[in-house]
């Protein structure tokens, strides 16, 4: 979910990038080897065979995986059927990968025009994430994303969390099943969004109005910021509206996934 | 949140644990030191320090910490400034601490009984966990018991997350918060919960209903399953309903915990 600006046939890179990902190369080997990136787990794996707009290298895997995947998922990447030691052996240690790992590239970039084109039967919701750069919240965001039926994932190129094995992971296949839309800069998005009539709400313990109060019928965007700085003043400044999910006072706030998830069933409820 | 049988100085332990105990110890020098459990990070001290159930030993702090708890808590237990390093060298690898460390003991167990008899001005909402076993999961579903005021948590003596510093970390200072009630046999403890009219729904995404069809006006019992094999045969069995929560079809399902956030939060939206 950052500027991918690695080495791939299908995309030149400036010499200055290239320079950038040899460090990033030699600091994280298992980040993104020979170029590509790894994603492993049944889950995150069979969505990216899925997924038209994901382009592949290679897997390695287990039978087991095989039988779970299926031979038609397969016979689209080269594969090497080994055990789960030689599947460990590609990834960082302790990745849960269940036998199975995808050599891959990263998805190309989408832009918000084409990904707000596709109309769906319900109303739209648009995710805006202010910097959350924590991969398994990001993740976990996106897994209940696409169970919620979201249109598009708006981060910001600076302060959004690298496309990894790890979000992948976290975000249980979610990865290729939702659009995400990188920006440079998310207020002035939301300032687009609200030209197109999107009703802009910020997602905030300290908000005006209860979410149930506030939900409307229009498209939205749902606004979260991050656990530690919540969401920055200039962004919630963009929003229509501020409101808070109602919790006890025995607690600060709640995990920004769970803050995540309550909205987005809340936004669907009627 | 499973069985305490480490020493303490208030309770004598059997031979036959001490040795398991040892055993342990010399298998996870951070889990149980000096037969006593390390708390971390401002959140789960803070709230340890304040749970009036709780008995520590002693905290390693910096001074930025003892800034942000305050003399009055900390008047409660012997404590040692030092360092980032110093409080990290009484930790497993990566623990964020945020600068401070506590040595406690475990919390004493509670019965059930004891538990309900608190009246509160909501109705009773019990969360009983069916083999979850992800301390991260469980943690982050104590917050959010936490924070809907959930008045205890049920889960089985095996195959429950013992009491541990990740745990009490993801719960974010729940672990002192929310009443954990450890039961030899969970089927058992809902037909308990039955006869005493609580309304018991198995949340599950195969489930019969949708949850805001089920939620009736009654004490409710909420049981959950783990992600890999759900909510056990028997256990289901001894519920009134299974319910589940919407979601779009590209998604097998929900994170367990964000599954709980929305059933908590829609049992107490209205």
């Amino acid at each position: 979910m950052k500027r991918r600006d690695q080495s791939s046939d299908r995309r030149p890179v400036r010499g200055e990038e290239r320079a950038r990902e040899k460090r990033r190369f030699h600091k994280a080997p298992h980040a993104k080897p020979e170029g590509g990136l790894w994603l492993y787990g049944l889950h995150a794996v069979r969505s990216a065979l899925s997924n038209p707009r994901r382009f592949f290298r290679r897997a390695v895997l287990t039978e087991r995986a095989v039988e779970e995947l299926g031979q038609k998922l397969l016979a689209r990447v080269k594969h090497e059927i080994t055990d789960m030691h030689g599947v460990s052996r590609m990834l960082p240690d302790g990745a849960v990968h269940q036998g199975v790992a995808l050599l891959c590239e990263p998805l190309p970039r989408l832009e918000l025009d084409s990904v707000l084109a596709v109309a769906g039967a319900k109303r739209r919701i648009v995710l805006v994430l202010d910097q959350i750069t924590d991969p398994h919240n990001a993740g976990a965001i996106l897994r209940t994303a696409a169970a919620f039926g979201v249109t598009a994932i708006i981060v910001q190129d600076r302060h959004s969390p690298p496309e990894s094995g790890v979000l992948a992971k976290a975000a249980s296949g979610a990865l290729d099943i939702v659009p995400i839309v990188h920006v440079v800069n998310v207020a002035r998005t939301l300032e687009d969004l609200g030209k197109r009539d999107f009703w802009r709400i910020a997602l905030s313990s300290d908000g005006e109005s209860a979410l149930k109060d506030v939900v409307g019928t229009a498209d939205i965007a749902l606004v979260l910021g991050s656990e530690g700085g919540g969401i920055r003043r200039l962004v919630r400044e963009r929003c229509d509206v501020s409101a808070f999910v109602a919790i006890a006072p025995a607690i600060d706030s709640l995990n920004v996934s769970n803050a995540a998830a309550i909205a987005l069933y809340e936004l669907r409820r009627n």
